[in-house]
């Protein structure tokens, strides 16, 4: 794993943005506002979004033709939910302008890499790489998306190894999410989603089974501890159906350790082990701190 | 379960405080800033957390000697971690003024209800009743009580039901609680220790297991969702091995649930079952909405 920031060098005439929700709105308007590019075209599926990211000047055209959006564009993100990137790509290759840079922001890697590469397989022409940048929040759609800034959060990069030209599309991918103040690290996509898998599709299993086993009469006794832990519950069970579904095997070896953990700590509290229990919180209280040495405090 | 709120008809002219940190120090504030108490004498085991509370105007005399913060109190608050509650009762007891009304804040009441109310056994005379203050953060110490408001929190009332007097100090302490323009719900011990597994105690230990069980290599790719879910992992583990323990029966019954729940889960994403995780993603993210229908935006 590597990281570095250099937001020098990077611009484009042209961007399609493929889906321009929280993530793809607040990625076009980074674009826009840093002046990376001039024009930046928002392909939509429905018309009330489109009016929503046009209002909240997300991009600088609105369309609902994939081949309206990426005509003669040098950049073309793919910004939608997990399922729907490589349907895109496939509608998207055979308008995609020579050495054009492609690339998505799912947050499963590697499904989507390969799924995508055959979609461009026959188009060695352009660039492919995958990404994820690694911020959001549990709202959705253009509105959230205007409020949220990349500035500062980091954006892994994962190439696409069957592909002849896979360095030069990861190099261009880093430099194009560098050009709007976001660091980047690179990752092998299967090492991406195992490490995933445990910071952030295992929370949001969990915070689901959490919200959803809490008793009605135990709705008033909720405070900050149980609104935090199921905050990101709150988020699209369609999104993350694909996302969880699209890293299974990941997801389920992560979930297989959790509940194992759990069994550990079940068994010393139902033996009443106080130094068991008691390790097994530094534990976790030690991990949690070994973070928050790594960010400011507003974010911990 | 009954509420209510009524911040009128509540004054003491002296509070003893046993033990001034987060919960302690925030109640003692609003004592004071309220005008509800002229005194509140607060009992230290350190010198130097004395003083900063003192520093920080959380109590009006420190004191190192329980007599000397008990003596001529007409409310005694046991504000220490869960093991200390029931000794410190015992300590107090020779020393209550006849009439006086002695509780506490632990966050588990059928055990400390009865270790306190065994403490009390040779003062019928004074009048006890439990409380769990749901409120705090995962911060601790007199400093950040300071900051900690408890105005519109909910404080469960939890009667001492073997006692002479169990209803009569049960209104006492609804009042005491008002008094800081907090509202106050009634629950048996049992009752409460149930439904805080679930709204509390099982949160903290799934927290706790989430944050042990990151790989340190995926820190990095951490973000907002993991931090949420982690946050209550930061609470002191002294304090919650006490706690989780104290609360041992309900608590491994919630991870039992929440075992089961998981490998109901880990099954459904093994077949591939989308339509089986959807409806368990849809039925936490519906439980979490829930909630947020009860209580403002910003506490979302």
């Amino acid at each position: 794993m590597t990281g570095k920031t250099d937001t020098a060098g990077f611009t484009a005439s042209k961007t399609a943005m493929l889906g321009v929700g929280l993530i793809g709105g607040s990625i076009s308007k980074a674009l826009i506002t840093r002046g990376v590019c001039r024009e930046v075209a928002g392909y939509f599926r429905r018309e009330e979004t489109m009016k929503t990211a046009l209002a909240h000047g997300l991009v600088t055209r609105g369309t609902m033709s994939i081949e309206e959006a990426v005509s003669g564009a040098d950049v073309v993100i793919l910004a939608t939910g997990v399922d729907a990137i490589p349907p895109l790509a496939e509608c998207a290759a055979a308008f995609l302008q020579k050495e054009t840079l492609v690339t998505d922001v799912g947050s499963v890697k590697g499904l989507i890499i390969d799924k995508v590469s055959a979609a461009l397989k026959g188009r060695p022409d352009v660039l492919f790489a995958g990404s994820h940048p690694l911020y959001g929040s549990h709202l959705q759609g253009p509105a959230a998306g205007a409020k949220l800034d990349p500035t500062g959060k980091l954006a892994v990069v994962t190439p696409a190894k069957s592909r002849v030209n896979a360095e030069k599309a990861a190099v261009r991918t880093e430099a194009l999410w560098q050009s709007i103040g976001m660091h980047t690290v690179r990752l092998d996509p299967e090492e991406h989603d195992r490490l995933l898998a445990f910071s952030s599709h295992l929370p949001h299993a969990v915070a689901g089974a959490l919200a959803r086993m809490l008793p009605q009469e135990a709705d008033v006794l909720t405070a900050t501890g149980f609104l935090d832990t199921t905050r990101i519950a709150a988020g699209s069970p369609k999104l993350w159906t694909e996302i969880l579904c699209a890293n299974s095997k990941a997801v389920a070896a992560a979930l297989d350790a959790m509940i194992k953990d759990m069994k550990a700590f079940r068994k010393a509290l139902g033996k009443n082990d106080r130094e068991a229990v008691a390790r097994m919180l530094e534990a976790g209280t030690a991990a949690r701190a070994r973070l928050c040495e790594q960010m400011p405090p507003e974010e911990q």
